[in-house]
């Protein structure tokens, strides 16, 4: 897997990156879309989240703290995109820790094509159906093995799932990968699972043939890498997160290919 | 006073501390609660607020952005959190700059039990009933005491009362602690005042006996040491801020023990 | 150009700048403020936001997540300030994107008098006329010269408009000045754009005689300046960022009477 070339095209082609997000990290997510070279917008309003997504090439909705309202607009901006044919990419944050997420998100799932559905185990668990419980918009126990939740998900939805965690796990259903790129650090700070989703949606922006498995683990492997270099700088999560920054915005292909850690399970 | 043993149990048990907040630092309140070792949580909508509170340990208000909406949604979580019995912390920001502000802080109060009121001077006083201005969400001229002021609102409506300035005030009416760690370059960045709610939140959420008199003042003590040592490190704000971070995440018993400057008026 | 002389302004008089701003960089916007010596608020709720501006010395008002809400509260905000007759300062980010932000702020400009309209070059553009398109919330293709562009929308509002890129130009109709301070590395994180209008909006809350002409440019020449020296100590955006708030906070005459490249085309 050639994974710096699609580090380079994202670069390249600046793709934007429309997201639907939460007020918790809302900049990093945009930050990070920067920093990797994409345009990050973000465009709320009813009026406008449709006409956004048709000049984007790829929308993010991370429902970290959804409302109804939000849910609507999800929806519009996402039906504009599936009709576009971009990307749509979910961050199921917190699903499992109340009743309204829960079913807020699969209202969302039901009613627009969602491509790429993201999440820690016990969120990807819940919405596979799994037994499992989330705390707040923390990882809980999961029953059951991840490569497995993260397969029935796909499955189930006939979408990309993928769990992050120590390993990344992402999946068609069919076809994995494991992305064993990443540092425990990374989870010191808030906000690394939500800048993941956005950076996979600047990686599908640039798909070939909509193969949004294999740009969604180049997203993550790129993303662990720069979160492995970093933590080796770094002496807590204030210095921790510049360095990310620092070390996402010089990923070149020398270092990529030297530390890329993607399994292929086929 | 054992400051560390709170800080250890923090850690070890890493409570949910449920916010509603405003979006101006939230960002800052998350990331504050996970450097100490605890969990935070963000959910405002009316529908789920009340169960993010259910699973919670600690409920954190804010009202630095406040609208009719959040407040609404404050009283459902706060509701829960009282039938729960977890501390409720309330940041009264911005009390005494805008007629609104007074009114929904004093409806709040009125519905829900608060365990833990905190403000700057100009905020408290306004709600203990003294002459006071507040800048915006910047404290202003206070008429009085600091320590009459925390003595007299603590009194008044049978809470902790947690004053931030110079030096912290702690108070439950009879007892008060003064913190006297801290430094100016505290106040040259924006939301230490929402950061420090956040960390009583996550400290009095591992209180005995509800104790938030001691939990609050250990809070403030380690969040006022952590800053004297970043202080000591920087340049500015911006590295102020990382080195804050830094120093938050590696506090340990002897850095506590040695530079805590907590005096109890009994 | 006395520009440091509105520096010290800003630092001793402390003047509140009230903000009604978008959820992506609030907090910069706010911490910019702080860094520079000023102080933030923000209340977007309709029940306070004009009581806010009563004790406000400048009002920012910026778009990038706008909803029809915000505007409401924008217009009451405003129809305040321009009663006190303290600077309103518009940061028209994405107009050209989306129809809706195009309507919501010449429903704005139509409503309230503004008196520094801010943005990039195809903000601005479709603002004057001009033929322009937005990527997002980035400049696009503009047709014709952005002198005469900036000119075109002074002339027609009435008011002083600012362009920000590689020179920042800042108009009054007849009299322009070009800020050649600033540097491409602050392009690399989000939010400068709107960092920039939180600290026109302090500087123009110490304009002698309303001219906001000059504080506007003395403004952008201080934030190029502290862009230039972070630049050269930074090897990427996270450190770029801390830098930045670094130096601006450490900004003193002898630095920026050796650095202002400012030129009046009068």
């Amino acid at each position: 897997m050639n994974i710096y070339t699609y580090l380079e095209k994202v670069r390249n082609n600046r793709p934007l990156v429309h997201h639907l997000t939460n007020w918790v990290t809302i900049y990093d997510c945009a930050n990070i879309t920067r920093a990797f070279g994409a345009l990050p917008v973000m465009a709320h309003a009813k009026e406008e989240a449709g006409d956004m997504a048709r000049i984007a090439s790829a929308l993010v909705l991370n429902i970290g703290t959804l409302t109804r309202d939000m849910i609507e607009s999800m929806i519009l901006a996402a039906t504009v995109a599936n009709k576009k044919g971009i990307p749509v990419i979910l961050d199921a944050v917190g699903v499992g820790a109340t009743q309204f997420r829960d079913e807020m998100t699969m209202l969302l799932i039901k009613q627009v094509r969602i491509d790429v559905i993201k999440g820690n185990g016990s969120e990807i668990a819940r919405l596979a159906g799994f037994k499992a419980q989330t705390k707040g918009v923390e990882s809980g126990n999961v029953e059951g093995n991840l490569l497995d939740v993260a397969k029935a998900l796909a499955s189930d939805k006939s979408c990309i799932s993928v769990i992050t965690g120590k390993h990344d796990i992402v999946s068609n259903g069919k076809n994995s990968i494991i992305i064993k790129n990443g540092d425990p650090m990374m989870g010191s700070i808030v906000g690394t699972g939500c800048m993941a989703a956005s950076v996979i949606g600047a990686f599908c922006a640039v798909a070939e043939n909509k193969d949004y498995l294999t740009t969604s683990a180049c997203a993550l492997s790129c993303f662990g890498i720069a979160g492995e270099i970093a933590a080796k700088q770094s002496s807590g999560p204030g210095s921790f997160k510049n360095n990310f920054y620092d070390c996402v915005y010089n990923l070149n292909k020398s270092i990529i290919d030297n530390m890329q850690q993607v399994e292929m399970l086929m």
